[in-house]
């Protein structure tokens, strides 16, 4: 049902030319709004990728990073490419055509992970989850004690749906692995948690985590950003998937020595570093302690709406992304047409499954609470142009209120200036 | 009284550095935001201002500004200066020593104009008006018809008082101007008029007008920028005020050739040009109709917060400015304090007799809707935070109605992608 | 040996810290020099890559990608990876694993090429010849008319081999194959010629054309840029490489809407339309005559030095890469080292069989005159601080005679400003 | 004369358009390169110019801005203008209408400030020196000498004369006041020498220095930056001159608090503080010695041209700008004009007195070595194009030698990257 269609164009002040001024509202769930300090530094001259002095940038990057990953014994990775091609990479040089992969799938990018795997020859073993929950990991628990024989070599876990905002209980997987004292590798996708939702490499056990540069890392999309424990550096040796731009062995090599094997992405390799200059600065526990609170706004304003997430109990809510079902009878990509094309407004669409049913609003990067009033008010518009039964500023007073009284500690010293 | 100081600190989650995420909200009335189009053109490697090409830059740009103040027989001065200096060149140029001029005040900007007049040495009679009310034609009218012996040399008229919200008719002063026959020079400030309200040189039959870059012309400030009828420019030959640096002399005759009498900020100039490029594509008249449409969202909202606005009646209503009264009891210095720092939203201070009693949201240049809300959210919660009796949401909700009401036509052709 | 460690830090007038002033010179042979037009477009707020508009902009660009190949077939692909990641899109997508492959090798980067090859399990036959020398065409010419079973499946030809300065025959590889009527495909690596140097997809009847952002296209590092004609699109049917990330399938199934597959680096694209329009606004045929002359202007100092050049014959000069030798006796790593760290320019090492005997001159990209004579005033200063015995300005001289002599026409009616 | 219309136009590979690639060469004497660090401090987002935290990034500036001039107890002010309003300033705040001046003139510069005193009103003894001398420092301790009444109010003293390469002994002019124990206010012009050549405002007792933001400080034009000593302040309640856009009392009042009296150009300021870190950061001594010696190698070009500079001696020669004589017959308005059409490469003109007859190299701000020699080349290539008989390479190889033999120490350690 399409009543967008039959919204009529109101406005007969604006004749000629219909120009939208100011700023487009970006509330995708990545690419993210760059941050000033990053676009800056990614938009550097070019530079010589072999200058005698590179190694004083891209070594301490690469151990900078590590914090990130919360780990220490992990080895990073950048590859010029999408979180698509990090998948690549993690499957490519750690498992072998055949070889058995444990996997579950409730949105769609756990799906394209699957699908991926299974082009590259794996044996994928799928439990399909209803959208709007996580990693089953119970059952992940089951199938791991039964595989005595240690058939399955890699089990994944996408920390974070993006397609249904749902963040999954990573160290739960962990758990069932160690319960079954099962030696198959851990693949997590971190692409829309990592630097923004709290992910523990060591301490999870995790073997490979996938991320990318145009989500929690707030800059422009084109790098994959890996992080892999010794224990799957260690299994490339046996690994026979072909391999060649991805492959780890040449990056180890170059790396090594602060070099790369073939033309990197320098622009971004820059932004990279002062995004992990300003995680660090911010510090990672009050990164995700703001992305919490801004998604619980969020949430607020979908209660006050009364709408519900696609999230089916608040243990799976995720900080970074919600996905908003609408009403019976309603088409969530009129929502997103009307949102863009009417206010400038990017919401995420419902995909596959979810299409029609969900919209998304991203909630994940450089943002802040004005920002976010933007998107829900936005919304609430949207929503409103094609007949949802919302109360206009319900959301965002709902909102208000909750970041009112979470609000960050302010100097009262600093005197406003009272004189022109 | 104060009870911002009141309010405690009351985030618990965010420890150490308290570090501000996303981009900060600026609503004064100038600096406006510089669209992005804008701050590339200004962002150029720098260049020789003696180039033999230049003048293919500069004479068509003098061309086209003038479209801008709707004039064809005026000639458009560009001065390395603020503001007020656009002021001193406009006075300085056609004045001299002990001229009588006739003045209103009605806010700071009106008041710094007469304060202007006074120190170089004018006669500046000045009708004291209420705050909150624009020029007094009737007053004018009157004191000109009595003017028999055209003393007064020059007529002052801001068109639009930036402290207050407040628009003036400037057509009415030269219909009084008119029915006196009387030959003063009319001087319009159209420094936060010119490029977002209406604004008609030769048919109000303005002298000078005095405009600056960084309102609605949406370039950083540096740069004024003024009009001079042929009236005006020949009294430059009698003035007598001592001048160099804004002498409207060595600007002709360097401009003619498309060339400066010193070193002109070129960034600012290449900036404009790509400014008069986008109001030009825009349609002045669809600029004008955005600021006003955009400005009774903003009154709607205030409306429904059931505060006043500083400007008394709606013909006084300024489209670039708006001025809230905060209530009896609350000083408006706390809205913006708590504004800024706890929400980083800067918006305009009350200044000198309204000082504690307005906060100004400034609604002109490069905005739009979800803009505005930002600024709209933010100072609702600024109010609610010192106990201003305003509803969470209320003047949100009245503007998302107006604003959805009235809103711009769309393309609704074109497919929602629907895929990842 | 190693003079220049010989050499003594000179400068005493100099204390305290070695900052070094002014803009570095980039001469390496990729990434190159963005233009400023370039690098504004690359710096836009990020977008949404879904929005129901981004076709608009998506699809003409594909269009128009195609003339810069001279194709009117052929089609085009964006894969988020560097010049590596294109070739191993080209070759998963047509080849399958034990596929028997034609390949020469004259350089680093002819030998990576196969060594990418080898690793996807293809049965490379490699033609070694001397570096300095291009694609043997007689030598492919005898091997094709030899396979009269058609057990060839793919030729490769590395049109500019970047590491020895050598642009090879393609159109000659194009005759050697219709001699013997050989279906095989022709693969071409043009990431340091297309876009740069004249390269004919259709007229050549080129397969799979592989390049990059970074050379001629004159955008950051980031991009592969694929031509493919049908003949090896329908390849794709039977190459059974496993692929994912680089699969051609899931492109063309969303290209053909304007979209991407997966999270593209529309920051790059955004320059790549910037790139495309300012090399068709210029013509590709201007294009070409600008790199062919600036690159004789080098070849002139090469010969006024002493030097020889790595290519041993004018018909292998490239256009857009210099590889120069040193004499014996000296290393050309001291070179780079010295010209790097005193003087703050990038040149290019040599590679491989060439290291320390070579260094190269990128002359390719958005360059003029003046900038040369930047990299080949610091190549004489570099040379002489290690005691290669060139004459000081001699190289520079010759340069600038040949660029006199074959200067651009220019409007003379313009006149000089006189006046400050 | 005018030779360049005879150079015909050679370039027949160049149909079509006639566009230029690569960046254009800046030698003019200022506005000078904006360092890419600057242009990105100068390219953020507008502010708040009331905002609570302003003070904390203004105030430290303003003392930092003291070390440039060498001050402890002068004060600086920033006013939006160009140069020629910061000598408006100068005067205006310290003299009263008919105060006599002692100034001499030996280029443009010199005469326009003369000028602007005689348009305000004040006396000015002008004693004229040939131009390509500076200061007459005799004649003026002769002159102050015999001012036995204290006549003469002000002493001008342009410490670089930028039209012709001139920079004069300010030590000496304090010496001739101290002798004869003349209480004058000392005024120097150091627009082109602040922040690149020695200037001591305590040491020299300089009352007013005056400088810009687009010469040494390597922002953009648009910024006066005067630097006052009490003296002088004390002097603006005696002067009465009018004044309002430039009173020093308005700047006085709200600088104390970190604000300002009207709108300031806070792009431009917040490039200022990132020139000011620069400049400190290398060590003012470290710059002057830079300017010195890249000044040194254009100076040994010219001698190698065979042609002489304006500056007739030694002790005059200017490290920031050399004017260079071009020989009896040949019109250097030919030398700029083919320069900058040809190649891309702007000079500084000969200005009134020596139009025609020199043309200038800039040579201060963010410049380097190799920087220079595309100014030394292209200034050869077009000397040789309309038939200067100088001999190609000829300066650049003095230059080159000059250099090389002063180079920076360079940190050897480093290990050029070998691999690809």
């Amino acid at each position: 049902m399409r009543r967008a269609i039959e919204i009529e164009n109101k406005n007969t002040a604006t004749k000629g030319k219909n120009i939208m001024a100011g700023t487009k509202s970006l509330f995708i769930p990545g690419p993210t709004n760059v941050p000033h300090r990053i676009r800056q530094a990614v938009d550097l001259p070019m530079e010589d990728q072999r200058a005698p002095d590179l190694p004083t940038f891209t070594l301490p990057l690469f151990e900078d990073l590590k914090k990130i990953f919360k780990t220490r014994s992990g080895q990073v990775f950048l590859f010029p490419s999408s979180g698509t091609g990090g998948w690549e990479a993690a499957m490519a040089n750690t498992l072998s055509p055949g070889d058995k992969v444990l996997a579950s799938r409730f949105g769609q990018f756990s799906h394209l992970w699957v699908d991926l795997c299974q082009r590259h020859g794996y044996d994928v073993e799928v439990i399909d989850v209803e959208w709007g929950e996580g990693v089953p990991v119970e059952q992940y628990a089951k199938r791991l004690a039964a595989d005595t024989g240690h058939e399955i070599k890699a089990v994944l876990a996408c920390h974070n749906e993006t397609a249904t905002g749902v963040t999954s209980d990573v160290a739960g997987v962990r758990k069932a692995l160690n319960a079954a004292k099962h030696p198959a590798l851990l693949f997590v996708d971190g692409v829309s948690s990592i630097a923004s939702i709290d992910f523990r490499m060591d301490e999870w056990g995790v073997d490979v985590a996938v991320s990318g540069s145009q989500k929690g890392f707030m800059i422009p999309a084109g790098l994959a950003i890996l992080c892999v424990s010794q224990k799957a550096l260690d299994a490339r040796r046996r690994a026979d998937t072909p391999r060649c731009y991805f492959d780890f062995e040449d990056m180890i090599k170059t790396n090594k020595d602060g070099y790369f094997p073939y033309t990197p992405p320098m622009s971004l390799i820059r932004g990279l570093r002062v995004s992990v200059d300003m995680l660090l600065e911010e510090g990672l526990e009050n990164v995700f302690a703001r992305h919490r609170r801004l998604a619980e706004g969020v949430r607020r304003a979908v209660d006050a709406w009364g709408l519900s997430l696609c999230a089916m109990e608040a243990k799976w809510h995720s900080d970074t992304v919600s996905a908003i079902c609408v009403p019976e009878g309603f088409n969530s990509a009129d929502v997103l047409k009307i949102a863009y094309l009417r206010y400038g407004l990017s919401l995420g669409a419902g995909l596959s499954k979810v299409a029609g049913k969900v919209f998304r609003i991203g909630h994940l990067g450089d943002l802040n609470e004005l920002m976010l009033m933007s998107a829900l008010s936005g919304a609430e518009m949207a929503m409103r142009d094609i007949g949802i039964p919302v109360e206009a500023g319900s959301g965002v007073a709902a909102a208000e209120e909750y970041y009112r009284h979470t609000a960050r500690p302010i100097d009262l010293s600093l005197d406003t200036a009272a004189a022109r």
